[in-house]
């Protein structure tokens, strides 16, 4: 479609696969949108799907002028792209068309500190400016993510209506997206968020290959307990997809940045730090087959609860940098908007917002009663998880970790030599 | 003493113990120091205690001009004063006596990028920069430090002589001192040995953790099998003092910088982040309390070799960043000169060092066949001293972590999950 006048409520621009996926759900929505790329034949092939998908109101433009001009205003522009470099030129490319009071929202991963700086320059045009976070990858995209706005309210109030709609919905819990807070609050959040989810990931993993390599399970009995991926065959035809990927991974920013923020604000974030480190780990494949020659021989379920304590982690950076940058985050609610849209989705997140809604000046999760109940009833069956992967010779890094992260917690004596 | 024209052969700036007791060591070998501080009063005391411990050649001054003249040509000053502005104000202080050719040293624990900022300053005025790691305490200092001089190796010429018979001495390894190599590297290799240091008082405080809490030995047989420490009374009179000191620490720059920087540069060093780790947590001391209150009930020996993993970790990083920054670092020689003075002195970094005089390449000392020896002959006690501590509810993040990355690194397949 091509709109003469304007006639968009909102503008999206870098139209890779998760900005074309947002796009189709605003549109879905019942919100039209105005599309825009440097690339101009992702623009007609974003057209093109929200002609397949139910003639949905996607505009697209092959200039900026007119993609800007389509839009009603005061003007609201989500930017979809890389962080970094082709943030600023974005924002230059659109800045050249907008006017006083127009917002623009970077939806990308960017350094918090990056967004405080676009911030400021672009106040001083005039203009609003917006981050937010975008959990859920492509298909959290277009069919529900978990939504992390901060920066200008004012701007986050022109489209609130819109975030209400195209966030994740969770039963009881409503629409995931909350306002965050100020300046790069959202960035950090987000980032955070992105190093809990690394922490789940990884004791995924760790679970899985307990249950395989210890508990001897098969890929059947695996998926029955677990997820699907299991059950989906190689397209090759010998064997299960799950036994062909790579071992291998890499990383991309967010997870090194929590760390790094976790140690400069220190705070002990363990089961982030080992996730990080597998990965690391995990991309020395060569290393690791050279060493499993040297170490053969003896090296001869209920899943724990270390997830609570990984969230807890996150939670601490995230309180530690609210108050030193005078944010004032409200964890109850990161905790609410992560039960739908992304990865971590935990059942207890409805425990951890509970305990904040309780006292939200909590010292650490810990010490909230009823969370610390949930942990002290599963405790021992963790402990005898991770001796259960030692003593076969798995290694649960983020599992113990966690569990070390416990012990220290509750004790009242700790031995820390120093020089 | 007070020279009257240029007779010391070197001179030392920032006279806080260590400066004052690192200056008594080098005249105690014989070559004559000229010593100033800003507050004056300090170089007197220096003064006094050269003459107390048997007239040693120490000559103070209480300005920078006649402190500066006094050192024959090329002058080299070395100054210990604490890093960051400090710093800089020594150095203008001093360059504005120092004449072409003529080098300063900075022994302090300085970030390295502010060090080869300095270094190119100095070349700027015709002046020379050498950094020098002090490592061994005041301890050290006095009696023999392991040194760590990079930077101008013109410089380091000037001074080798000295900082031979300075060293801490070790029985056929010779003098704890090698040319690090250019830049900052002296620094990095500095800061990470620092952070070595960390996880290796991570693991001696969990080795005695065990010993004492699930061995229940008492404090005279944890002396005979571990340190002097133990048998100390404390001064009241009512018990041992090691009973007494408050488990609680914090932390100087260097411990967090390594972790940060290993997650900068994708190499994972597990033992040193949770060592950092433990001393946030340590800080926590009220929040400990509270959770021990909620966390009671039912969570009632060979030192293992995780201590080689550890240095593993460390030569990791340094490995990495040697090759950003193409320093050509000598790994073995780092393994020679931390034997003494400094608190590693790990009997095995001997094998490290034949390791990397075998393969200086070695992708990753457990692919070195000996090393791997060295750690299979003890992995069984290692991961039964890890159960035996989770089973006790004792807290072992440095052991466990070393471990996990011992089983992740001969793992040939990794379970890593991505999104």
């Amino acid at each position: 479609m091509q709109a003469e006048m304007a006639v968009t409520r909102i503008g999206l621009s870098g139209l890779a696969v998760m900005g074309q996926f947002l796009a189709l759900n605003i549109a879905e929505k019942g919100f039209p949108i105005s599309v825009y790329n440097r690339t101009t034949s992702k623009v007609d092939e974003t057209v093109q799907r929200a002609k397949v998908e139910g003639n949905l109101p996607v505009y697209g433009y092959h200039d900026p002028a007119s993609f800007v001009n389509s839009i009603q205003k005061p003007r609201v522009v989500i930017m979809l792209v890389k962080a970094g470099a082709p943030v600023d030129q974005t924002i230059a490319t659109l800045a050249a068309h907008l006017e006083q009071g127009d917002c623009i929202i970077d939806g990308g991963n960017e350094w918090y500190e990056n967004t405080e700086r676009r911030e400021k320059a672009m106040e001083e045009c005039g203009l609003l400016y917006l981050g937010m976070g975008v959990s859920g990858g492509e298909e959290g995209a277009r069919n529900g993510p978990s939504l992390m706005p901060g920066g200008s309210f004012e701007a986050y109030k022109y489209i609130e209506d819109i975030l209400l709609q195209v966030a994740a919905q969770v039963p009881d819990s409503g629409p995931c997206v909350t306002y965050i807070g100020k300046g790069g609050s959202r960035n950090f959040v987000k980032m955070v968020h992105n190093g809990i989810e690394y922490g789940d990931m990884q004791l995924i993993a760790e679970a899985y290959d307990v249950l395989k390599s210890v508990g001897k399970l098969t890929n059947s009995e695996l998926q029955q307990i677990t997820a699907d991926i299991f059950s989906i065959k190689d397209d090759q035809g010998d064997g299960y997809l799950v036994d062909k990927v790579l071992d291998k991974t890499g990383m991309k920013g967010t997870g090194k940045w929590t760390v790094q923020q976790a140690a400069e604000l220190s705070v002990a974030a363990p089961t982030i730090e080992v996730s990080l480190d597998s990965r690391f780990l995990s991309g020395l494949k060569d290393e690791r087959v050279e060493a499993a020659k040297i170490f053969q021989g003896d090296f001869s379920s209920n899943l724990p609860v270390d997830k609570a304590q990984l969230i807890e982690d996150g939670m601490n950076i995230i309180k530690a940098k609210s108050m030193e940058k005078g944010w004032s985050l409200n964890l109850g609610e990161l905790a609410r908007i992560w039960k739908g849209g992304c990865i971590i989705r935990a059942i207890f997140l409805d425990c951890i917002k509970k305990a904040y809604d309780r006292n939200a000046d909590l010292a650490n999760l810990l010490v909230d009663p009823e969370f610390a109940q949930e942990i002290m009833d599963r405790q021992a069956a963790w402990r005898r998880v991770v001796c259960l992967a030692i003593n076969n010779g798995v290694s649960t890094p983020g599992m113990s970790a966690s569990l070390a992260y416990l012990l220290t917690s509750k004790t009242r004596t700790s031995y820390v030599f120093v020089c």
